[in-house]
């Protein structure tokens, strides 16, 4: 079953390897299909040399039950099912180690929003949710979902227009309306988490003004979209 | 028409990959046929993979407008278009968002002339534009042309000796006599701003003497110059 | 003798430079035959462009002597066997310079656990040896285990769950079950290295709930650990 | 004449880019024949790309002038030749715009010594050189070698066991007992020079007891070397 959709999420997983986003395993993508309420993720731990599109594992949305595949889904399958039924929009989600992004993380600082890189892609700073408290940890990976949907929402986020965050003293997570766009959005991150740390080295004091802030990311993304070749007007 | 042009600017275009300047399609060249008043630059958001030489864009120096193409030109035709009309020397104009030069424009500063390798190719600082106005905004990509114009013109900069500027918060355009050369400067800038962000680290409060500036500068652009094979006196 | 094993400690060898860890011969890998108490090294200064399985030398684990090779051991043979001596679980131990894990221990500082990465691989802070004194220096190699042994004893700290250590002044010793773990735990270390420099570029004070670190270090290594394929319960 | 050693520097100038210590022409080697008082090097500002071990360019120690060759040999020729004279040990020399140890020469410290990977091939601290006064710069290249000189002569440093400098604002040249040994500490120079970038972020106070200093030059170079296949006493 789903074989296109399995077939297509391997080809994202392995294009975390390709962009250097992930060293041994780890990284995961997933996708769904919003229709039949499936979702197809990586399996856990397996190297990405010998991985087949057929070790793609399908769950169940709302049970997070395997409905088809040998193998354990990634052991991050529940953060990318609490993602799923929070955003409504989103068809793909990506969670990598990737160096930058990481370090940020471990940093517990939000990714400023100081350059047009960012702005044309992430409307927001990338927010780092907070703390896990010890009750939240007995169920650890649906709650890495949770504190990520509570960030987004108690930051006044729209998911659609920042497709990602990072979970405190973990790593990126990123997302997009479909496996390939969850990982261009994870490259994304991980270059602007790089050029965020040198910027900040040279002026630590450094900021953008809010509206070329706007003015990048409607460019892109707003109604009068002009960047590309299939938003002509 | 402009065949030989075209094929230039492609393969200009493709050696900014190659030198590591440009992910996915962030990064286009220019070139100018001056006799013609006729602009070839890359289309907008076409992946670096499947472009042809044939997909190049040619545009009108004054009105802006398509002369031959198919696809959008890049959505920064305009701020190249103001950078050919300002300084009747250049040939060709390069931009892309390359990680250390857009860090820098990121932190909003100059590059600080402090070494030879930059000396070599820039005779000042590296200079960062201004923050735009409201009103400039409401024509983004022309007035990104203005402000490094101006930036170049306050600065008593001669745009031939230093061929490039920092946009802030967005990165770095370069120019040269054809779009070849204008790759190369964009390498060189990549290269010095690494450069001044490690020495910066080391020594923030790091100069070079300006009789070393200019001593470097002369041996390979002054009228004594003595690099290389051609300059032989 | 021991040819399996030889061939597993080649290749681990080479593993070393695929993986980025070494540059000309810096580095060296061993594994332990504990039945027969032997164990087999890399021979000293050799470039692992030309070097072969049969080029490994076996040398006695309590006497240090040379029972088979023609070559040289690498002179850091007598760290590695105090190491094999004071840890009997064991298997496979690596030295290298990598970059990052070399730069902390120029540093003299402990790697802090700051991060899931770590955590997941480490379950302390990656520690950092104290000063060899003058007499120690006059049997090296030998003190250089001694010293690294000192400090997981006197940190209290359990060297199957935290399989490394810096050398100050040197670089980093890693460990595992066996010669391919010992790798493996290598690049953990050079990776982890790399993003702590960066977190503490962006926060100086940034810390990890000790919680957070117990879950990530259990869920792959307790004994409810159910990361991966193998560890179904 | 000298084809073997032309073939020898022409190599020697390849390895320079297969370690990533040069982009475009940014880098020289050259190797003597002391007998015969003539040196061998690489032309100004020929592409590695094309370069022929016979475009090697063939100059008289003491006079400098050109004795066999069609192409003007590097600009960097007369510190080379300065270098030689005041050096008799050495036989081959290298100067590159290598990145990190570029930065340091920009930032105007030595490289400090202190971890075991700057101490097995360079005994003291990487010194860097005074500024050039404006008398000396109407000779530029000469009195570059002049202030390396004097910079090694002033430091009572051996320029056999410490074989390499910072030239301030401009770049790194080493030396060996030929040209393969000068590339090579020339990669030496550059991996400790990005070490120490980061040992210095993480602990800007760091140093290295001077017996270990001691310890481990002597391993690699004393009269009781052990290290490597061939020192066997």
């Amino acid at each position: 079953m789903l074989e296109e959709l399995k077939e297509k999420v391997f080809q994202a997983n392995l294009d975390l390897v390709k962009h250097n986003l992930v060293i041994f395993t780890w990284g995961n993508v997933s996708a769904i299909d919003r229709e039949k309420g499936l979702v197809v993720i990586k399996p856990s731990g397996v190297s990405y040399d010998t991985m087949k599109a057929s070790d793609m594992v399908v769950v169940d949305l709302h049970s997070g039950k395997v409905v088809e595949g040998d193998l354990n889904p990634s052991s991050d399958t529940p953060t990318h099912l609490v993602l799923y039924r929070a955003f409504p929009e989103i068809g793909g989600v990506v969670h990598t180690h990737s160096t930058y992004a990481t370090a940020w993380a471990q940093a517990g600082r939000d990714i400023p929003n100081i350059g047009t890189t960012h702005a044309d892609y992430f409307h927001d700073d990338i927010p780092c949710t907070a703390d896990m408290t010890a009750d939240q940890m007995a169920e650890y990976e649906y709650h890495t979902g949770v504190v990520i949907v509570n960030r987004i929402s108690s930051g006044n986020i729209n998911p659609v227009h920042t497709p990602g965050v990072l979970v405190k003293n973990h790593g990126p997570f990123s997302w997009g309306k479909d496996a390939d766009q969850a990982v261009y959005n994870a490259v994304v991150m991980e270059q602007v988490a790089k050029m965020a740390f040198i910027s900040l080295s040279v002026n630590p004091d450094t900021t953008m003004n809010p509206l070329l802030v706007e003015k990048h990311f409607s460019r892109k993304h707003g109604p009068n979209a002009y960047y590309g070749q299939k938003k002509k007007q």
